[in-house]
């Protein structure tokens, strides 16, 4: 049986593009070859890399608006020190939402200073500070979209007179946003995307070259654009199977059409947790994230009865994480309503026990 | 019809391992989840990383020798940056046998002085330089143990008296050598462990931690060795082929095995390019690599028949690099014996007609 998969990354891909990837393994297009065999310089996946690349253009709509797409490796965390060895001549603007945003700080900080222009450390993180002031003299600000750990989500974000920097691993190509506001997007592709394995980079490319730091080539931007992001060999299987999940995106209907789907979800889900007396919301309802939802449940003597019903219903990894604590619900765009109306329909059913 | 697969890198594995590769992207061993969907923090991918390194140490016979392995994200091309980040403190020396020593050599050089103790460069790379003295109050002594693009191998290693760094992208788990000779190995599995998107790195721990630099910590071997090869999400695909293959040649009867059978493919075919007028070998006889053969053809005018001969046997991949010109036949561990012989056939054929 096929499990209502709650995983908060790696986690659930649409069914057609596993069953695509798995084919690709075996023998991609008919050429008696498997994808991950296959020169990375041949036509046929040079011509995957410039789909997946133009597909993430066009889903963004940053065609001809001076944007560039590459598929590096190294995850969101490699991004944390490609950023400042590209964009840190003196000074960087942070704002620090969660775990993932204070390892970008630490990272950065390694080259040279940062400023936190605002932090909800002081709530552990279950809100999104607003009202700051970004420095119209610094290089770049930096802000994490969505926090997968607490479950908050920037609803909007500043006017910012630098270079914005966002990293948005786990909300990218969730909802509708104008992204040329923003200087640099990256996001790790294992939750929206793909599998883990390839890291999306999409750079604004006149806000490169203007640091005088020598950049090593593997960090530099500019090479992996130069080498149409093939500066050495690509993760083949990640980036294809990334592909895939673009085009299914494309068929769905583009990022409109899955926020819909992402909004119905995640009102189902709120609606429960602030409707059932037995769960408590975590993050700030003003700063909810529509891609991981995370509850406590207030009468720990019910743990393992949930648990247990949990598992009944095949609905796997909604356990939170060890910082937080409780449950976390990942509703990537994959995830169908019926997994979450699973979910709901077994928190009601606590509750009628109760 | 399943082609003779003789490509450089992304290069051929064996059949089982692609089968099972592609049943896991549609269901993990029965879990009702696909590999690339579940946790990188579930016991399932936890086992399967744990098993992976541990395999290399047994295959490489360096259990219990202050050894760790990790299977990191980036390429030969992120380890040229940090071998330099993690070991150079003021000079290292390096020996020149091709493009990737090159290309280590440069970036190495971002951060500080670089020696090269020897070069081949000025005869197009095709011989590896010999008796050159290796400076004992150097950081680290660098090599390329196997050149892909010239085809050309070290069937010895110089006795260092400072930590040896191999380059052993093209050959590792080809042969039988002492690695504890080394102080770091490292190996993009595209040739001979798995799928392109992880990358081998073998470090002896007590040489690490001797330079003054501040280390990224992306970058820093000391932090992927305390998390378990896991400081950030892992590239799940290519850490579990490359499992299954690790597998598949300890089923082989390990290194000892398959260098056996490297050793046939090898000479037979080394023996057709010497025996057959129509065709030259590029490198030093002496030097010849055992996974990458280069020739050329002598009669340009027949190169149109050659390639049609080899396209009608079902022959992929022999096209030689465009620094070198003419062929390359890359005979990498998972390539069979029938393979080659399919080859020297159509080369011998070719004789016969001409």
């Amino acid at each position: 049986m096929k499990k209502h998969n709650f995983s908060a990354g790696p986690s659930i891909l649409p069914q057609e593009v596993l069953l695509k990837a798995s084919e690709a393994v075996i023998d991609y297009n008919n050429t008696g070859l498997s994808l991950i065999e296959i020169s990375h310089r041949s036509k046929d996946f040079v011509d995957i890399m410039e789909k997946a690349r133009a597909l993430v253009l066009e889903l963004l709509g940053l065609e001809g608006k001076g944007y560039k797409a590459l598929f590096l490796q190294g995850g969101a965390s490699t991004q944390f020190l490609m950023v400042a060895m590209n964009l840190l001549e003196k000074r960087a603007g942070y704002l620090n939402t969660g775990a993932w945003s204070e390892k970008a700080i630490k990272e950065a900080q390694m080259l040279d200073d940062i400023y936190q222009v605002a932090s909800s450390k002081d709530a552990n993180f279950n809100y999104i500070p607003k009202g700051y002031t970004i420095p119209e003299d610094y290089d770049y600000f930096h802000c994490t979209s969505n926090n997968t750990i607490v479950g908050t989500q920037l609803k909007s974000f500043p006017n910012s007179p630098i270079p914005m920097v966002c990293d948005m691993s786990s909300d990218i190509f969730s909802r509708q946003l104008d992204f040329s506001q923003f200087g640099i997007i990256y996001a790790g592709a294992q939750k929206n995307m793909g599998p883990a394995g390839t890291t999306l980079v999409v750079v604004k490319e006149d806000i490169l070259g203007k640091v005088s730091r020598k950049i090593p080539s593997i960090m530099d931007y500019k090479k992996h654009i130069g080498s149409g992001s093939m500066l050495n060999t690509p993760p083949v299987f990640a980036v294809y199977t990334s592909m895939l999940t673009l085009e299914w995106l494309k068929g769905l209907g583009g990022i409109a059409a899955v926020e819909e789907e992402n909004e119905k979800k995640a009102r189902l889900m709120y609606s429960e947790i602030d409707l059932n007396p037995l769960f408590k919301g975590f993050a700030a309802k003003e700063d909810r994230s529509y891609m991981n939802a995370t509850f406590t449940l207030e009468n720990e003597n019910l743990k393992e009865t949930f648990e247990s019903m949990l598992k009944e219903a095949g609905i796997s990894g909604v356990n939170g994480h060890r910082s937080v604590g409780g449950y976390r619900a990942s509703m990537y765009n994959a995830l169908p309503i019926d997994s979450v109306k699973a979910l709901v329909e077994v928190m009601s059913e606590l509750e009628s026990k109760a």
